[in-house]
């Protein structure tokens, strides 16, 4: 294995949004700390996704690597929502003592760039390693203590998640290939923390060209089983050209 | 004056976008390296408005002090469009040659985080220091080959620029407080590079209920003075609450 150089001072942390069909998630890792001797537990709190970049890579691939690490998988919708630079980020007296606790070399000052990841949680196993990996709801989450800034870098992520759900076509990035209405209403529900009148959201849904009916239903499931759809990026974007469409 | 540390490895870069009524305009700095016996001309090229951030400051207060020192301008409409860490994005031949001239101790690798600027450029006075700065037509950029990867973030703050003004009332910024309906549409033109129908166009404004004639009209004008309109911020964030609007 190569050993790579850290950027002391420059790193990426990710938001990882899971949607298991019923609630949206976030994915977290552990952070503890015991006392040497009396084993007493001095932090236990948790972190994003996130580690220093290399020397030799460059962001989106840091973000990539890392998400690797904890899911195995590839190919996972990635996209930046700020860079974060506040001069006090890493500098309260918890996150200074973990810092010297893992004393990887990492600077006083760190500028981090963050990353909104979207996945459909059902399709991922988490890989622990030496830390816990854990999905939370984001109710939860709301509720928690994070460590450095990253309670501030979750309701940022969020924030852009909500803003761009609706004007591009990221909901289907939370859901399997094959979904169907009542999966893609959810979705919706769960990310902006709201509930749609069935009978207007289906409506909507008509209107939206690129979301394809397939034959294809619902096997084993002890209601009537469900028409399966799909998202058509090919008619997404042939259907979007040309149109002049400003939110009034 | 205090002397501030910058940070070698992390810089912001501001695309500036001002409106003269008629176009859109970068702002750029001019890079000029001349051989010091001959006279001859090495570089001469341009850059967006950017700098190393001091140790002592955040990304924003690094955007807003870099903007405020070549425009005197505070408040500027300021927004990350992202953060960009290629391994060579300052490496070329000329941009080595043109560090070891300036020499201020940059690192060989650079992130930069860049900063969509908007402004009305009519009440801009520029301030010439030691280096040239001015306005150039959005147009003429895109045949320019500007220094590092700034022809790079040029083109995604463009983009970024262009897919916002269709989601957020962020054109106004790039007018006057008052302006007419003319002149509102041609803002519009200018950032989407299209031309819209004169009565769709008005008839898409009677629907923003935050974009509101005053009694005061245009004076001194040749032709048929036209009634000035304002944006309210207020009305906007009223009328937006609540609304289930998502792009089809």
């Amino acid at each position: 294995m190569i050993a790579h150089k850290i950027v002391p001072n420059i790193s990426v942390d990710c938001v990882v949004f899971g949607f298991d069909f019923e609630k949206l998630n976030v994915l977290l890792v552990e952070r503890e700390l015991k006392d040497e001797k009396s084993g007493e537990v001095i932090i236990r709190d948790h972190t994003l996704a996130g580690y220093h970049i290399f020397e030799d890579e460059d962001l989106d691939s840091a973000a990539g690597r890392i998400l690797k690490g904890l899911t195995g998988l590839d190919n996972i919708f990635l996209e930046q929502f700020g860079a974060f630079g506040q001069l006090d980020r890493v500098s309260s007296p918890r996150d200074k003592r973990w810092l010297d606790y893992i004393n990887k070399g990492f600077a006083d000052r760190i500028v981090t760039v963050g990353y909104l990841a979207l996945i459909d949680n059902t399709k991922v196993t988490l890989r622990l390693k030496e830390r816990n990996v854990s999905w939370f709801p984001v109710s939860m989450v709301k509720e928690m203590d994070l460590a450095f800034d990253h309670k501030y870098l979750f309701y940022e992520a969020l924030e852009a998640l909500q803003r761009k759900v609706k004007v591009e076509p990221i909901a289907f990035e939370l859901l399997p290939d094959y979904f169907t209405l009542s999966q893609l209403q959810k979705v919706y529900e769960a990310v902006l923390g709201t509930s749609f009148d069935k009978r207007n959201f289906r409506k909507k849904v008509a209107q939206m060209h690129y979301v394809i009916a397939l034959k294809k239903k619902q096997q084993g499931v002890a209601h009537k089983p469900a028409q399966y759809y799909l998202f058509s990026r090919e008619v997404y974007e042939k259907t979007r050209k040309g149109r002049i469409s400003f939110i009034i």
